[in-house]
């Protein structure tokens, strides 16, 4: 649904090369028993917040942080309790003082959905955008997708 | 932020004319004290739910209903508790058998954030997409998005 | 359900002279369309965060904060969306480090649940439970539940 | 905290023969850091749903169900992220139309909190309360909890 990324493989579990894995909770589930949209969210963030906490840019109470700017998310597929869904990280792109990340939430290797996230460095006392150094990029290059991931 | 749908309007309240209001709950805030960019996405579905409800487009048990293909959310400016955000809701093109709303998010006059999401019309029981009929285009033309508003 | 504690009007509105409302969402609700239980803990802890802000017993990034030690819930009556739902909150005991709240959830005067919290003072740097002083009990003392309350 | 009980052996994981895992997530932490009081209970939920799913006594859709008719949860210590938390399932009574879990919360072995919940056994249809039949009891017995557990 990303034509203009050039990136097609958006949903094929090759694409990512960092994983976390989430429970699927039945607090997840909806009216219809299928797990609801907002868990999706849910799951992305574990996996934000994972590629955040592994490369270092997540430091609790660090004098810089990350604020979501953007959030995208195209649903493919239904999720069922009980069950389990793999959530793969990947950085789509590194700006000034912003990155972009892509994942992909997997049942096994169908992909349930794709998100791209956007987001701003900042620092947590003005929270006034900065730009990223030289560390932060080296922290981030590694998982940077390219034309053949 | 999305110049190319050419609804410069997003952020301006006098784009919409369906409106909701909810509290801002304890329950919403991070752990940096303020709004938690997920709960942006519940009042969005508040938003959401409330138009289909009012639309007749959602009635619970119904033969027909919806399903989130897609949510983009762009986040503008933080939220505080306590208070209330103001939710509009409009509608921004009507497909086939989806159709995209777009909602904009409000701390009084000033944009939090700006939403589309494309709904599929969907046959409850086969899960199978099927065609808006003209009853239910009826519903959603009231709420189109015009160049002027 | 607490006949123990000698306050039989825990489900009687007048038992409460400290209210605040939330609005039942969508989000609110479980796989069989009723306001899920956990959404009733949220309603409970809006009414509790809202009495705390306004004893100011909670102010944020205070020194003395306070956690919850127990919760107790005793559900009574469904909740649907879409509707509102009535907190009322009063102070049951002061302890020396504790307090307890009485919270009723009302749809109308209709009682949909009772709930009973016990709140620990601490020191926010340390963790460690401290003496509720002569302020913070004068805050207390005017919710404080009575006989004839 | 529930020397009346006469089961002190709550916050043993000796105490429990079902147990299911569930990975903290990033969602369930609150403003100061710590895994909010809201996500214990939804921890309790999940060993809830997955003890109901393994006895047979929750079947989607089926004729009879369960409602939660009473909460208590017991805080002991705090929960952090990243980590997993461990969910201990018992049975401490069976009633006439209704049952009550014991649940314990670990951080390895490490009591984080303990909880009780009451479900009653329900027509899907009428909602009324039914007896819980001899199959019914029989799923849970196993799990009874006994004075030398």
């Amino acid at each position: 649904m990303e034509p203009d990324r050039g990136l097609p493989s958006a949903t094929d579990p090759a694409a990512y090369h960092f994983w976390v894995e989430e429970h699927i909770r039945f607090a997840d589930l909806d009216l219809l028993g299928h797990v609801n949209n907002k868990a999706f969210t849910v799951y992305a963030e574990s996996g934000r917040a994972a590629f955040l906490l592994k490369t270092g840019l997540w430091v609790p109470h660090a004098p810089r942080q990350n604020v979501l700017a953007r959030l995208e998310i195209d649903y493919r597929r239904e999720l069922h309790y009980p069950g389990t869904v793999r959530v793969g990280v990947r950085v789509l792109s590194i700006g000034r003082s912003s990155f972009t990340l892509g994942l992909g939430l997997f049942d096994g290797d169908a992909c349930a959905a794709v998100a791209v996230t956007v987001l701003v460095r900042i620092d947590s006392s003005s929270r006034a955008s900065v730009a990223l150094d030289a560390d932060e990029r080296a922290c981030l290059t590694p998982y940077l997708a390219t034309g053949d991931s």
